[in-house]
């Protein structure tokens, strides 16, 4: 085993059994509620009856994926509905590296610590780029990374944990450069509901065989906890997607799934509204209060995470745990994500506490 | 891609498309109820605090891992929940191949055909050792077929498709040929709550570092649709299939895992003892009526299956779907199981129509 996995729960659980009140920013669980439809769904999947509780189809159940393509715009044999976006991931980089085009995976500082681990785990070695200062797609430092042994490019939108939105004109550009080393590019989506610059567009609008796209309900309808994600994949590459999902998992859960479909059917859009709202407020008011501390920061357009870097405490597992015993908050360290932002902490702005965590932080700092 | 799905889900869609009444023995689906507890789990996670639908630890739910654990008599460490058995033998069968101990895997014919596409999806290859004729294991043969080039034996108790139990004293000389070739085995157990010999013991009371057991829920509770299921592993394979289980899928899904964790808190033996005598008397029913009309077939000592053999009439696939369009009967094909069992026809005892199933069967082969 030469994989390390990441370190989410071991922070997670760190926070859990620390002994003082912890403020947790460590993962991106959201606080919020569900829609009130994916409760019913459960509700109502309770009482099926015993057919209803067997194996769905593998690719996914029918209207769940009819709900997903109609609101995509895409043929719903492109689809396959997956245990959570992570599935998806793995299954997308997992066609790259077996079709023989390569065995280096080009992926962006800061990155989503899952991306290296998988890559790792598949056997393919990585090959890191770093990103604009305010992470946003360099892409001719991209253009220089990718080469005949380049076997896919795995980009994030919106970002964890940089919080840019591509522009879809650049993730076009990178497309090309993919098509042009018999490259896949990934795009993760997960984030798709929280683009607050407006800026954001699905890269599955893109004509291409190179481009797979994934994506799922964990954030979008704050349910992690449900493993609900799907890919969306050219001809040329869902069938050995779907036969992989087949072989690895059989099928995705079934009261998940059914659960999503309800929410899907019934949430108004006002629900995402909301949540992005909730949001923005959060990142006002972490900022803000940053701001007082005078700590640097990034100012996300997207998702929900806050980079933060506080003078002479390098964003290290170490300083996370002294943070979460002495301070008593809790973020992720900013080496998990990548040397590119060593010196900096995420915060996960999924708590209604995050002025009062900014204040703590700062007087933590204040008092050093 | 060199790796095949398995048909269970061609089949399947097959058999709903028909025009006619078809008689469905296809998958492994029960068809009696799950657990009352287990519906009043799903229906007391919908009304849970949003917390509640984040991320389990990836390992499993405590709770449920403190009920496995006892109920099976093993340290909690020694655990990890996955989605479904399925992912369970992906993760033991992968931990067995990246420990560059041999790329062969041994696996018994007639087999499971999701094991042969797990090796061929992980980059081994599969050598196939024929069982006895009554399914049982034939240890002098595996030891022959076991050398260095071995990482993986996999076994199968109460076994899909013939429905043998193998004695514990045949399970451990397997693990001592094994251990003597580092080798490891897998033993799946899926189907542990089907004995109906009374000779069944878990593979997990044997004593080595070289034996890991895979398990779940699906048929037990009826629910293959839920895919909550597990893997025991000795210390010096537990993490790595932990680590894979992470960063393949994150963790189980979490519904899932509280409706069975209820199920098992509160669900009486007589529910595992009703389901029992309810299977045995439908072998008793379909084997009496295959033997009506003088078709071969084996008598199952667990699990819920027949194997039957009607002359001249070899278990292709083309078969199987002159079966469902002109018997009514729909069945899996013997030669998706092997070259063992080529001739054969699996049937499902998931159907109260067992009976009925028999006597189509019957007419049809007599017209014939």
């Amino acid at each position: 085993m030469d994989y390390e996995a990441p370190q989410f729960f071991h922070v997670m659980r760190y926070a859990t059994e620390a002994e003082g009140d912890v403020i947790d920013m460590v993962s991106g669980d959201p606080d919020w509620d569900p829609p009130s439809a994916l409760r019913d769904g459960l509700r109502e999947f309770a009482d099926f009856e015993p057919k209803q509780f067997q194996y769905p189809p593998s690719e996914g159940l029918d209207r769940l994926r009819e709900l997903i393509a109609d609101d995509q715009g895409i043929d719903q044999s492109q689809l396959v509905i997956t245990h959570g976006a992570g599935e998806a991931n793995y299954l997308a980089m997992a066609r790259a590296f077996e079709r023989d085009a390569g065995d280096e995976a080009v992926l962006l500082d800061p990155v989503y610590p899952y991306y290296p681990a998988k890559i790792n785990m598949i056997g393919g070695t990585v090959r890191t780029v770093q990103t604009a200062p305010d992470g946003d797609l360099d892409v001719d430092v991209i253009a220089e990374a990718v080469s005949t042994d380049t076997a896919v490019i795995v980009l994030n939108t919106p970002n964890n944990p940089t919080g840019a939105v591509y522009r879809i004109d650049d993730i076009r550009a990178v497309v090309e450069i993919a098509e042009d080393h018999d490259a896949l590019v990934v795009v993760d989506e997960v984030y798709d509901k929280f683009d607050l610059s407006g800026r954001f567009t699905s890269a599955q609008t893109i004509d291409s065989d190179h481009c797979i796209v994934t994506s799922g309900f964990s954030k979008s309808m704050a349910i992690t906890g449900l493993r609900i994600g799907y890919a969306i994949a050219p001809a040329a590459h869902i069938g050995a997607m779907k036969a992989r999902h087949m072989i690895t998992t059989v099928a995705g859960s079934r009261p998940g799934q059914y659960a999503v479909l309800r929410a899907l059917e019934e949430t108004p859009p006002s629900y995402y509204s909301t949540t992005r709202s909730l949001i923005a407020e959060r990142i006002e008011a972490f900022t803000t209060a940053l701001d007082g501390v005078g700590a640097a920061y990034t100012t996300p357009h997207g998702a929900f995470y806050v980079l933060a870097r506080f003078d002479g405490f390098p964003g290290t597992l170490e300083n996370i745990e002294r943070l979460i015993d002495e301070a008593g908050v809790a973020g992720m360290p900013g080496d998990a994500f990548g040397a590119g932002r060593a010196d900096w902490l995420r915060f996960a702005l999924v708590t209604d506490r995050t002025t009062e965590a900014a204040d703590r932080l700062g007087a933590y700092f204040q008092a050093r």
